[in-house]
Parts: C-alpha cells; sequence; structure tokens
C-alpha cells in the first residue's frame, strides 16, 4: 500500500527531530512536508538541522532534500495538501500558546488535520487529549468539533504531558478494572530533553537537581482529570477524581521520565498481586488494532528492587511502554509504585504517531 | 580553655574522613586518637588514607602523624582514654549492625562516651536519636541508660539517617508551633555520598537515577516517630504520629538530600504565611546555647521557585543548616515545601559534632 | 546451517554480560555454556545476573536457563566440549594476571579455543592481538602457537586495550595508504565501563574527572606497536613506530572512549583532503568478507565541528565503526582528529565477535 | 584606609557574578557601581539578578540595593567617576568584539580605567595580557598606551582566556629557570561555566563530552605568546616559542578546567626532580607584594597519582592556585603533566581582580 504523505510542523526543534527520527521507516506514513520557524525556511532540511541534529537516530535520506517551509505561511501547506503531499501534519510547534492554537486552527480550518504535540488546545473543550491507551473512544468528539467549526475534513487532536505518562496508564489499567483512585501524590524526577533544545543550562544540571518545571504540575494534576473524562453534549467532562498532588523535578538525565506514586483506592482496594496481574494483563485498542507503534505490553513490570531507572528501561518495547517497578503497600494510602516512561517518545512524538495510528484505524485520517 | 581530646572510630571512612575535616580547628574538640578497620591500623593516619583522601577540605596536619589503632581493640582506646587522649569517640563505623552495636557497647562499658553515626542503636529503647534542634531533652534518657546498665562514665547517643533531616526540623517547628501532623508523603533525591566510599557504581548514576535505596525507606519513615516520642519510665515511647509515606531515590548528586514533601495537618491548619513565619523565626536549644556547630537559622527559606537546589544550598551556614522552598499549598493534603540539607555534614558528622557540643553544655561530657 | 556453540568465561561481569547481549541473536553462534567464578557456579545464569544486570538490552532467554559453571573447573568446559556445546569460548575473565593467563592456557591445551578480551596473554609473542581491520593477517601465528605448544584444537588470541580502539584502525589507514607515523600525542577521555562493574565509584565522577588509569597509559602507548607488527621466526616482533605518548583520562561517560589525536607523518605527508578519502574509503578484511559483526565502514567522518560525540556517535553501526572528526592541521605536528569508539562493544565483547568470525571465516574454528 | 569604589560591567552575566561574589568583603575594593544590558538596567541588582543568581556565595548586601545602569551610557560610569563612585571597573562584558572593543575605549577614555575579562582587546598590541605571576612587568606597557591614545587617567588592561591557565604558569616558571620550550601539545577537559550562562545546553552534557568549544584552540595556542612576548618600541612583541597544539573538550564539570600537557625543551632539559623543585618553589610578583588574592604559592603540587581533580582541586587557596599532577616523563617530548585551575576564579574574576590589586600596587590605579 501506499505511504501517507505527513507533514511535520516545528521540525526542526527537538521533538521535530524526534518526530522525522522515528518515521524514518514507519509503515503506514512517509514525511513528505517539513515546516519551521522563518530562520530555517527557505533551506533544505539537512541543511536547516546542520551542526543543530541533535539524535543519535538519523533521519531519512529523503527529508534532508526537503525544502523546510515557513510553519505560519499556510499558503503553503496548503499547496502541498493539493498536490497529495500533506495528508495530515504533526504539530510539534514551540511557539507561545495563543500563536499555536491560532495557527493549529488555521491548519485545521484549510482542511489539514493536525495532530499536535503542543499544549495549546489541551484544555478546548471539543479538542481530544488522548493517550491510545486510556482514552481511544475520545477520537469521537471529533466528529462534534468538525460539525462545531464548520471544518470539513480538518481537525485537531492532541496529546497530553510528557509528564503524565509514567502513572496515567497504570493508574487507568486500574480504574478499569473496577478500582476507584481517590487520591494520589506524585513526584517525578523528569529528563532535561523535556524542555527542548537548548532547554535546561548545563550549570543547573551538573551535580544539581532542580526542584521546579515551570507550569509542570498543574498540567500533571489537570490533564488527567480530561483524561479520565467523558464525552457528554460535544464536549469532554473532566473527571473529577483522582485529586492529584504534584511535585516536579528536573534532574541531570537525559531522557526518561521517573515518577514515584503514592495512591489511595476507594472503598474497594486491590491486593499487591491483583494490582501486579491488572497491569501485567492490560492491554487496549492499539494493541487489539496492532497498530505499528503499540508497544506489545503497554505495561511492563520489572522485579527488581531497584528498577525501573531511566538509562535502562526508557527504551523498552521502542520506547513506547510504561515500565513500573516497586510495587508495595503505601504507609499513608494504599499503593506505592515507580513509572518510567520515554518522554520524548511515548510522551511525546511516538505517542503522536501511535494516536495517529488510532485515528487512521478508525477513519478519521 | 584546653580543649577536649576525642576520638574517632571509622576515621578512614567517608564520614570518618568528614569528621576528621570538620574537627580541624574546631574551638571545643581536638583529635587525638584514631581508629579503623585492622587493614589501617598501625599506619599514621596520613598513610592510612593517602590517595583516598576524598574530601576539598583537608584534616588536620597533626591528625596526619595519628597512629591508627584497630577500632575492635579496645585496650588502645582504654589506654588513650586513660591518659588523657580520649575523653570520648564519634563512631563512624561501617561494619555491620550486631558487631557495631556490640563495639559500641564496649566502649561505654569501658567508659568511653560513644557519640555515633551509626544505625546500630537507633533502636535500642534507651539509646537518644538526637537532631539537636529537636529532641535535645532526650539527653536526659543517658541516666537512665547509664543506670540500667551499671555504666559509669560511658554511654551511647546516636543521630539518625541522613534522609530524614531535610524534613524533621521543619516538621518540628510546626509542632512545636500547635499543629498536630497527621499524614507524610515524602519523596527524597539523595546524594551518592550518603552510601560512603566507593558507595553507588558511577555506571548507576550517570543519566541515570536509581529509584531505590536499601533500608533508607523504613528508616525514614520510622526514626522521626522515635525523634518526636517522649521519654517515659526509662525509655523513649515513639510517638504514633505521623504517619510518613517516604520514597527513596539516589541521584546523580554528590552531597545534598533533597525532600518533596506533601502534608497533613490536624483539625488546625497553619496559613502558608505562617508556616513561613514559623520557620524564619524557629530556633531551638543549640541556637540558645550558642554552639559552636549551630547554625544561626537552622531553617533556612529561599523565595525563589526553583530552590533549594543542592549545589547551591547544600552549603548554607557551613552545611548545617536546612533550606527550604516552593512552600504552597498541597492538591491533596494541606502543605507542600522541598527541604535540603547536607548530608555528610548537617546529615553525619556535623549533626554529630553539634550533638557532641549539646552533650558537653550540659554537662554530658 | 547449525550454530556453533560457544560459552563465555567470565559470563556475569559487565563484558560478560556485553558478550551474552551481543550474542542474542547472533547467526553463527548460539551460546551454551556459561562459566563464572565460583560465588556464581550453581545457579542458573538468570538467578546469577538477578539484580545486577546492567544492560539496557538483554540477554537470550534460553541462556537464561543455563547452569552457571566455575570458571575454574576445567572438567566441566571438557565436558561441555566433549558433548557438542562448546567449540570455543571467549573469555571475559576478571582474575588477576596469572591466574588468567594460566586457566586460559588450560583451556587451550585442553582443546577449547579461548578468543580472549583479557590483557593475560597480550604480550605472550605467539597470541595474536587482533583488531580485525587491522591485523587479520596476525591470525597465521595461531600455527606456531599450536606447534610450539603441542596444542591441537585449542588456541589463544586476543584482543587489545578498549582505549586504542579510537585510534589505532584511522592510523593503520593511513600507514596502508603509504603515509608513515613517527609519532603521536594522545589523550583520552574514557568512559566509566571500561572499568567494569561495579568500577569507578560515583563520587569521583559527579562534576569531577580523573585524569589516571592504572595501567592504561602503558598498554595505550605499547599495544598498537605489537598490533602493527610483523610476524617473523614464530613470533610478532613488534613494530617500532609510531612513538606514542598517551594522557589517559576518566570521564563522566557511561560508555564511548574518545581520543584527540596529534600525530607527525614521516617526509611524505597527505593533505587533509588526502586522509579524509582514505578514512572514508577505509575496508578491510572483515568487510570484504561481509562478517556479521563488521561495520559496513569502519571509519565514519563527522563533518559537523562538534563532533564526535560519545552519546550520539558511539552506536553508529552497531557500535562497531570508528567515528572520526575535527580532521585538522596540527600546530605542533602535521594532523589532528578526534576519534571515538564504543569501549564495550568495538573496544571488548563486539570486537571479540568480530574476532571470531574471521578465526572461524579463516578456518580456525 | 577607605576602600577604593569600582564599577562592574556586565554584572549580571556569569563572570560579573562572580566578581560580585568574591569582591564581597575584598579589603581594598568596594562596588559601588554595576552596569549592565538595558534589559536590566533601572533595577536594583538584587531585582536585576532574581532568580538568576548562579552561585553558592552571595554578593554583598549593599551591592544589591545599588541600581544597575545602562553599561553602554558611558553618562552614567562618568557622573559616578566624577562622584567618586568609581574609581575604575572591571569589565565583565558579554557583547560582540567589535561593541565590547569599542566600549571599553570610551570608558578608558573617559578617564575610567579598565580591568578587562573580555576577549576584545587583547590582541591590541599595546594592552597588556596579564597573568599577575606571569608577566607583571607587562603592566609598563599603559604608559606608552596612555601617551599614544591622548588618555589621561584610563587605560586597558585585560586577561587571558581562562583555558590557558592551568599551563601559561607552569610553562612559566620552567622557562624562568632557564629552560627553554619548544613544542607543547595540550589538551584541555573544560569545565561549562567558562560558557556563561545559559551556555551549554544539559542536553550536550549528560553521559557526554563535546570535543569542540569555538575560538578556544586559537586562544589556547595563540595568547601564552603574548603574554611571554617583551615590550619593545611601544608595544608587546610576541614570544615565537613555544610552539603549542591545543586540542580543547567541553566536559561535564561545573568548574574547573584541566589541561593534559606535553612539552619538549631545547637542548637543556630538567630533571622531573627539578621540575618539582621549580615548581614548588616558584613565587613571582604578586606573592611579594603579598598581594590580598594571590596564592600563597601559585603552583601546588600534588603527588597522589589520579590528582588534580576539578571538584577536589579547584579551590586551593581560594581558587586562585594552579594544581599540577602527573609529572612524568614523555615518551615523544620530554615532560607530561596535568595541570588544573578554577576558570571562573583564577581564570576569570580573580584573574582580573588580582590583575587590579597589582595595577594597585604599581601606581597604575
Amino acid at each position: 500500500m501506499a505511504k501517507i504523505p505527513v507533514g511535520v510542523l516545528g521540525a526542526t526543534g527537538m521533538v521535530g527531530q524526534q518526530y522525522l527520527a522515528l518515521l524514518a521507516g514507519h509503515p503506514w506514513f512517509e514525511v513528505t512536508y517539513t515546516a519551521a520557524s522563518p530562520r530555517s525556511a527557505g533551506k533544505k532540511y539537512k541543511e536547516a538541522v546542520a551542526g543543530r541534529w541533535h539524535l543519535a537516530r538519523n533521519y531519512h535520506p529523503a527529508v534532508g532534500e526537503l525544502m523546510v517551509e515557513d510553519a505560519n505561511d499556510l499558503t503553503k501547506a496548503v499547496a502541498a495538501s493539493r498536490a497529495g503531499k500533506c495528508a495530515f501534519v504533526f504539530s510539534a510547534l514551540e511557539m507561545g500558546k495563543e500563536e499555536t492554537r491560532a495557527l493549529e486552527d488555521s491548519y485545521a480550518a484549510a482542511g489539514i488535520p493536525v495532530i499536535s504535540n503542543a499544549s495549546a488546545h489541551r484544555w478546548t473543550e471539543d479538542v481530544p487529549v488522548l493517550i491510545a491507551e486510556v482514552n481511544p473512544d475520545h477520537t469521537d468528539i471529533i466528529r462534534d468539533q468538525k460539525q462545531k467549526r464548520g471544518w470539513d475534513k480538518g481537525f485537531i487532536a492532541v496529546k497530553p504531558n510528557c509528564s503524565i505518562q509514567s502513572y496515567v496508564t497504570p493508574l487507568w489499567a486500574l480504574l478499569k478494572a473496577g478500582y476507584e483512585i481517590k487520591r494520589v501524590v506524585v513526584s517525578t524526577l523528569q529528563a532535561v530533553s523535556g524542555a527542548g533544545y537548548p532547554g535546561v543550562p548545563s550549570w543547573d544540571m551538573i551535580d544539581n537537581v532542580v526542584p521546579f518545571i515551570n507550569g509542570e504540575e498543574e498540567k500533571s494534576e489537570l490533564e488527567p482529570l480530561k483524561i479520565l473524562g467523558l464525552i457528554s453534549g460535544g464536549k469532554i467532562e473532566n473527571a473529577t477524581e483522582p485529586k492529584i498532588s504534584a511535585h516536579c523535578n528536573r534532574v541531570p538525565v537525559s531522557d526518561g521520565h521517573s515518577a514515584c506514586v503514592s495512591l489511595e483506592f476507594g472503598a474497594k482496594k486491590p491486593s499487591i498481586d491483583e494490582v501486579k496481574k491488572i497491569w501485567t494483563d492490560f492491554r487496549s485498542v492499539p494493541q487489539e488494532l496492532d497498530l505499528p507503534s503499540a508497544p506489545k505490553r503497554p505495561i511492563i513490570i520489572r522485579e527488581e528492587p531497584d528498577r525501573p531507572q531511566p538509562r535502562k528501561d526508557r527504551d523498552s518495547d521502542k520506547g513506547m511502554a510504561v515500565t513500573v517497578g516497586r510495587i508495595r503497600p503505601c504507609n499513608v494510602f494504599d499503593l506505592r509504585f515507580v513509572g518510567l516512561s520515554h518522554n520524548t517518545i511515548r510522551g511525546a512524538a511516538g505517542g503522536g504517531i501511535l494516536n495517529a495510528e488510532l485515528l487512521k484505524s478508525k477513519g478519521f485520517l
């Protein structure tokens, strides 16, 4: 089958690069359009990233020859779309929130679906915030979104913040198994790649941790509630539980966010063995559909006392699995564990690609 | 006034070295006796640590000329004590628990008080676990200890684990101000020096965090309860609150343990401003007695959003203050903050020296 | 074709683990015998490495079920060999030099070829020190070795120290192209995995470099001379040039040794462009034989001004290529460059496997 | 005696902050004027650096209350100078070279001496590049400089690049003792603070080294020749020897530049013991004058095989000494050693302050 031609907006940034690295050799999608800031526009992609390609894995050679367009210049994208070179775009834009929102809207309005990594639209009530294993049914809101806005082919779907990927899938697996979760206290130890490039100065990361990431705790507490919400009356009604308290720390790790989680169940409380069984057995729509980027097992349990660890576990199942360990009772609540996921793969580009695969399978793309 | 001659057991290890570095130039104490494992015994101290002195700060030149004795050989210590060369010892022994306990007992029984950094005696019911600003009155148990055991001059006093120093003093200041604390969830980010030397392999700390430290969570949860306990009937009755749940992580930091704390008050809840005022104003016995190693302010508040940080704050007030920041409401409990203390100074050798100063001031030494 | 059954001695150490990770799925070799210290002997491999498997990549599940034997117990290896379970062994022994030499000799004498990573036999005059692209013809000495010692099937072939892999192949390519090299000054920046596990304490690697690695400078200066030597009269006559001066540093990098090289040619001096062409075009016997572990291009040139970098370049071509950059004239000699190779793959287990593939192709195994 | 009021240009940057930290409590100088970019101008210093003070050591409280002026606005500096608030300035400007040169000229022309850390004037033939222990007599050129330019009180004196401090003083001590040095190959391992703030992204420093620092090798090779030059005909004639070849690497170290040095003497060659004696005995003008910031011993030898190390040795003698170790013969040239100095103290602000002390003692300020 012919591959679907796709575009990447913000193609030269940290997440944009991760998209191009992951899409090199993708069985369904082929990058045929790249756009970035005016500074990069007009150069070949390989020239635009010369001396600032940050990853060990490389982009597809054909992408290196693509001309980078100005992401603000919609006419270029529309022309590409009409020419069959851009069926939809992955957005890894790194502008301000208002600007990003307006720009993503304009692409969608012009008939180009936007699968976004940006935070701009996460709180738009008819835009789904998708973790493919957790709320695949939230894609249904796209019909309302299109209708309300009068969009024909275009729409917007986003993915959540990278900090929550290490604990939301495990929480969801427990909820799905019938266990209410009332309260969660989580401390994250987050990798520097989450801040993009140049991101965190090395002066602040050598022999140090920084106990603060701007805006991250709010996202970590609130975004799960939208993801766990229900579609009702053309919008997503946020869940009201669990209450989450997040402490977000930046640590000297290149990739891989860890989360130390304490949680309180409702009246019905699973045993530790039941928790392990639920997580081990957990499969969801991406696994059922056998999507190319779906991890075989969304949640991998490590039984060693000192795992998961970022350098050793972040790449599990192509960087798409959540690795969980230290599953034990909590001295204050009911359950404690440590979760880990690759923040620029599962938590960013890989998560976006999996969402696109889901949307394609469901006929939205 | 003539300085008090003191000994250091385990003088060649990481904490032993920190003792010698901090005691160089101490106004009250002078190291005149060193003991370590049989491997070091019989060498001059400077020879015993040649090529394995780990600190930037140096030991006193006179200590370099001392002969290192075998710590297991009590006769040497007794002879030194009789010769006026060892009024008491700091124990930084790194043997097994049983061995350490027996050895510390034998020193005390022989009339040599032991101010210990080791964990062996922390759960002995008539041995005080002292944080000088928190439970200075627990020194009273020493009288019972001596009487019960028939010890004349010798006794044992210990300090708690390094992991708890970043949060117990702030908690105590709130308790002292009349606010009950019911529950605490704490995640620590601990420096590698806490594991001694060679300690944590660099292979495990480069681009990585390890979410486990053997035995550390139990200590972090239980030791505060003894410290917050009351003397009753010749033993220390542990407090029953707060319930503490600890997640202990090892991070690539040389010195300085951080703690992300969420806590629940009892019915009476202070405002954030009250909390700040309580911590800013907190002073205790070491400050009243103006002990040489006491920090001027036991708790230092940093108002910047991204502090405290280990490399920038661990050395506050000679490494003896606890630095606190990010004081804010908790989304699940009542209060959140981040605490930081220097684990081998405040949390080990410096804390031990301050305890000795307290005990000297109170007439126990 | 049926795979050749092989053994790994020292299978639980850092390099032994790397062997098992790389041999999982190897097209020619299959690990059917593992041996280690008495401490591990008698356990299944998966039990022996439980909680101390250090790599992200895993061993083959079938290896996990193998019983680990005592490497000192030759009878076990001989029995396995007779049972068709151990055609030859990879030695990643981590004992003392004398012990290792004696043990490797005893395996060879018993008819089991030894492809060794250990340094014990590097200066034995009839034992080849192989870098498959540099001196593949040194395998010829094996015939002399067998004859002299009266060994029938067994023999010993070793690989050089990991520190030299980043510069010896580039030097050889220039020599092969007809350019004499008189003198070399090299400073290495070496990863911690080179020291095995636990290896370098993290206390010494956080915010630090250590300008010394025991024995490493001697190896870095002398081993290239044997590799560049000639077989003559049943032994390898060392080359007398180039003179090499090495400064070896340990840096906080997990994997990947860098080398900053300044070199002086003889009278005939290539231009920078010629150097680049020589390196780009360089191919050798492993490439001609298309050996499974051979890199397609043994030397990869990066033109960016700031490459090669360990984290970004060490895994080039399965970690088997040498990446070279910053090729420029030297202000004191003729040529400067930076070389980089993966020390536990190209510089250890991967290099050993490639040597075995070469020996197999040449009929020695 | 009343302290001399001084100004700091570029007061909010990494080196500017280091100036303010080191000048807090200086016995001769008192900061009474601060200037920075227009972004900071008009704020109190404490406001200008709120949330971006990078050092553990703090500035003087009185400096926090100073209004930051626009460094480009000379009228402010002149007014301060006339008001007795700015006898001279330390320049830690971080603008472009041309701009910096013009601005420093304008300060000097206006009668305000400039002690500069910037590279702009290092190759101006009548501007001395001072290392106080190496070429204190180069201050004599200031008379020519003033005369030629018609400057009355103002003048410009600069300090060299931070990368050369670890080896130029040791080289000079050998030259002064009568040993010619013909050639030097040096590899530096440089700390991230050398790049200012934000400087090197942490993404590039975690588990990595970067074998390139823009412009640094040229400075490392050429600046020593000016420092070792002679005043002749109103300008400094550069030395022609030694020829230096530098490889400059960025490593994950916060502070402290290391240098691995191989050097070739002329016909007369000292023994290793003579070298050690020369370095141990080396004293120069700053020591003779007992300048407040002068290290007691400019060169400290560590005999341990694995020193100097940045974290353990950079702070020797207030961060002003050069620590040298691994003194041994070279396999290619004559002598090898490792030098280390604190790049933002000895190599930047501390070096500038020492230069000002020298100039004050000699009557230039």
